[in-house]
């Protein structure tokens, strides 16, 4: 079982650490300390040498930090976490600080008055900048520290993460990293840029085709590279993980250690990433060239083989997601609850014998819990499965070939005619963003009202954005791309996204759903206008217990029955007897 | 009669004067002058004495500069024009240059070597700097001029604009100039500005509650204007525009000689626009604070009172509409031209006793002329109205409460199938903006797709934008609002907008819907999300002849039948017994 059910949190521990941390931030000289949720490569996720965050305060939540000054530690937490993190850290130690809405900058205004360290490894250019004009005029100031204050604290911290990385097959990339680190080292040398570094485990992933096992659900290997406008590559990373592993010629692996000396002896403008390299990155370069992590565009942009893979890896998803909907739909749910439900899903998952791991933690929430847009249920919180309840589950798993993200929201016995309404609304917008045709040049920003459009009429809307960027056996959050009101950056052919629209009513019931789909080339229609459109990766019958057939009009009926065609000639041949009748009968037409 | 048919200009005359300018430059040791169709407000329409281009080359687009070289002349101009500008100057003199496709920067790398001369009042920085930035490394350099070249050879140069101007009542403005230069005012000490400096007209028409009649189809008073931070302002203007106006205190009229003085002598930051201000306006501030005119936005967002007068304007200009309307489908078309129809439709308006000016002059384009999106009807291109044709009328009327703009597409004789579906996807988009709800904070990039989201679906698109800003009794183009995918600036109560969708098939038929809609708070429905939703302000019957009743959904027939019922309910008792029964029928529920 991959994913755990308990929040492996110790709260009574906090109060003690906090002391000691104190203890030597005085020792330094130092007035405050921050502690991010994030290691050098600010991924989503840290490997468990990089949970600082956790280990100082118990809080277990995807983002936040913690400011330690001498009087007072504010735990900063946005929305999500707000009861979360009462629960796991000790209130009376932390101070929670509604995030964003209260910025570190300010924060620090009214509370502190000195020296503010950080680990320059921990942070951005871009974050520690901005905290740095807030506190413009006032006579504090932030430090970058040499080594890091927490960790000398913590005796038994775990080692940096180490895990195997193996090949991903060019079968599978489509393109070698050879090719791959020719395409970029041109574009550098065009932009008068002497080399690259790259500090994300994604990108670092993605350019030399390898996948790792540093950190829980994204199948990257971390560690840092140095491109050259020559194509060659010096890479910063534990030999011990590239046991199984060949490198290519041109790639030379050197200990971590050596990676700032090297950042020193770089002559030329390097261009660095300020969203996403550490400061002690831009700090250790003689000439540091701002820009964009050169991979991200080029890694958005899948090839064809990655297209067949993520085709695959859903067909395979598909049918394992239907032999859940199949058994849903058979077994008395009396008395099953959440947690059931996620090892149901789980083990069907690994039954194909080619999981390699989930894309991310299981959403699943029933009635009200259904509501909780980043619910993530543990011991504490799962709920039974109730009639009337509207169950929503959102899941994906890591295989060599892809990575998928689905999510179903289905009916507990009888639905009620309102949650029918919304949850067709939410339908018709899912529908629209799937259908549409639109002019290159667009960016997300630009189709996410197609998707919210139904529901605003009726006064309704969803707090969050439409789709993600998903990566290719990759994280399953990947930018640049984004289809929300802030994504800017125009789509294009090759890009994979999340379409999914949702309605919360709190108290009440959840309702998300959710395909993966990639921007192609519009087949020619009308004037002949090269235009974009959509193709849907995801295969899973959408629930139609819970559709309001009037309220769809002809295009979108015409569409939904075309999906549930394909779904069923997809995936009949991959399920269990059993599955197939369900699966006919779910996707008949309506 | 406001509009004029013949195109004014005198294509034989070019190669003479541009001999003439040449010689000038030549004694000023340039090698090089740029002639920009603006003056020094930077807006849609120039007096007779900045018509420089114009008198130089022969052309009257609306857009467009020349760079005048030793050898060679280049005419830039935009896509709208290519056709225009081979008829209206002499192509042996002036070498037409793709714009925007092609940049002044760049032409002048491949064609120049020296230095470059332009008028400082007729550029803005921003524009300057573009070209500057382009000439980066080169051997070009750009000289502001003391004195305009073009000028200095232009003997019957006419005199500069001085209209009459005169006073905006307060119970249209619905704030008098005294609060708004109060409001700005203290805006500006926050910002920590001493002064600002305005040069659009119409911004200053708007702050100092003026109108004007320097320029054509914009009522707006032409000068310059420094509001300080405590709320003194000086006005630098001819005084005989001002002969029937008196200011209020706190407002000062200089001669227009003393504006530069005026400015030199300003000390702290000053506000001024590098997007609109003349780059001698710059140029003469010792410390300039560059930023957004500070009138823009508080004058988009429409008062009350301002709403209360379009709302009324909007009465007398449908009920204008309706008699033409009803008169084109009682009349004998057979004969009948595309003047005939503006001349028609400007006698109706002028019948109101109340109209001031035209807002533009009228597009009227039948059948292929229709397919041209910026149509002006010339002598030269008047055409016979055909059976079959789709018929394009927009026109707008300047009255002293309100500005209109509205498009109509009318079927003469029997429209075919084909016409009436592609009129049907353009309704379908505009009903679908005009219903639009949507949450605070979203700006025009977002919107636009839904108003051209049906046509896509088809493969159609319109190579404009959605919908610009609309002035109060202003200029009937005004930002910063707009709809279309680089409306980037949030949409607040009370602004103005059109909501135009449109479809053009080449040398066949045009088609364009438009309403005027203003943003209101949307009345609470659902989840009480405070929301927002647009109020339509124009009313004409939309043709129902050219519409598919089987391609719109309930929620569009709603609104249309919705739309018409006011229409019929507020115009009926505005026109003549013909055209109300007329009426009636146009109104009739589909």
């Amino acid at each position: 079982m991959l994913q755990s059910f308990t929040a492996a949190t110790s709260p009574e521990q906090g109060p003690l650490r906090l002391k000691a941390l104190r203890a030597e931030l005085a020792r330094r000289g130092l007035e405050g300390f921050i502690i991010p949720r994030a290691d050098a490569h600010q991924g989503e996720y840290v490997s468990a040498h990089d949970d600082r965050l956790s280990w100082l305060t118990g809080f277990t939540g995807s983002a936040g930090f913690c400011i330690v000054l001498a009087q007072v530690a504010g735990l900063f937490i946005d929305g999500r976490y707000r009861l979360q993190v009462r629960a796991q850290a000790d209130m009376a130690a932390f101070t929670p600080v509604h995030w964003p809405e209260t910025q570190p900058g300010d924060w620090l205004s009214a509370h502190a008055s000195g020296d503010i360290g950080y680990d320059p490894w921990l942070h951005t250019p871009d974050e520690i900048e901005k905290i740095e004009a807030a506190l413009a005029g006032s006579s504090i100031r932030l430090r970058a520290l040499d080594d890091n204050p927490l960790d000398a604290i913590w005796p038994d911290q775990p080692a940096p993460a180490c895990g195997a990385a193996r090949l991903h097959p060019l079968d599978l990339a489509g393109r070698s990293s050879a090719e791959k680190r020719a395409d970029l080292a041109r574009i550098l040398a065009e932009d008068g840029a002497s080399a690259a570094v790259i500090t994300l485990a994604d990108s670092l992933s993605w350019l030399l085709n390898l996948r790792g096992s540093d950190i829980p659900r994204n199948p990257v290997m971390q560690g840092f590279a140095i491109l050259h406008a020559d194509a060659r590559l010096d890479l910063f990373a534990d030999a011990r993980k590239l046991a199984d592993v060949i490198l290519d010629r041109g790639v030379t692996c050197h200990a971590p250690a050596a990676f700032l000396p090297a950042l020193a002896a770089l002559s030329g403008p390097v261009l660095v990433d300020p969203a996403s390299a550490p400061v002690a990155v831009m700090r250790a370069l003689k000439q540091p060239q701002r820009g964009a992590d050169p991979c991200l565009l080029p890694k958005a942009c899948k090839t064809e083989a990655e297209l067949d893979g993520m085709r695959a890896a859903h067909l395979r998803d598909g049918a394992a997601m239907v032999e859940f909907l199949s058994w849903f739909d058979s077994v008395a749910l009396s008395g099953q609850t959440e947690i059931d439900m996620v090892r149901k899903l789980e083990a069907l998952r690994a039954a194909t014998g080619a999981l390699v791991d989930l894309s991310f933690d299981t959403i699943a929430g029933t009635g009200p819990n259904g509501a909780i847009i980043h619910y993530r249920v543990t011991e504490g919180t799962n709920r039974t499965l109730q009639p009337g309840d509207l169950f929503l589950i959102d899941s994906g798993g890591q295989y060599a070939d892809g990575t998928t993200d689905i999510t179903r929201t289905l009916p507990v016995g009888t639905p009620s005619a309102q949650a029918c309404a919304a949850y067709t609304l939410v339908l018709k917008g899912m529908i629209a963003l799937s259908r549409a045709r639109f002019p290159v040049g667009l960016s997300g920003a630009h189709l996410d009202a197609l998707a919210r459009y139904p529901l605003w009429l009726a006064g309704m809307d969803y707090d969050h954005g439409t789709g993600h960027g998903v990566g290719a056996a990759l994280s399953v959050h990947e930018g640049p791309q984004r289809i929300s009101r802030i994504g800017t950056v125009p789509l294009r052919e090759g890009m994979i996204l999340s379409n999914e629209p949702g309605y919360y009513r709190p108290g009440a019931f959840g309702i998300r759903i959710e395909n993966l789909i990639v921007v192609a080339k519009a087949p020619e229609l009308g004037d002949g206008r090269a235009m974009l459109a959509f193709e849907t990766l995801t295969l899973a019958p959408i629930d139609r217990r819970l559709i309001h057939r009037d309220m769809l009009d002809g295009g979108e009926v015409e569409w939904l029955n075309a999906y549930h065609a394909r779904v069923l000639q997809s995936l009949s041949p991959l399920v269990g007897a059993g599955a197939r009748d369900w699966l006919k009968r779910a996707c008949a037409a309506i």
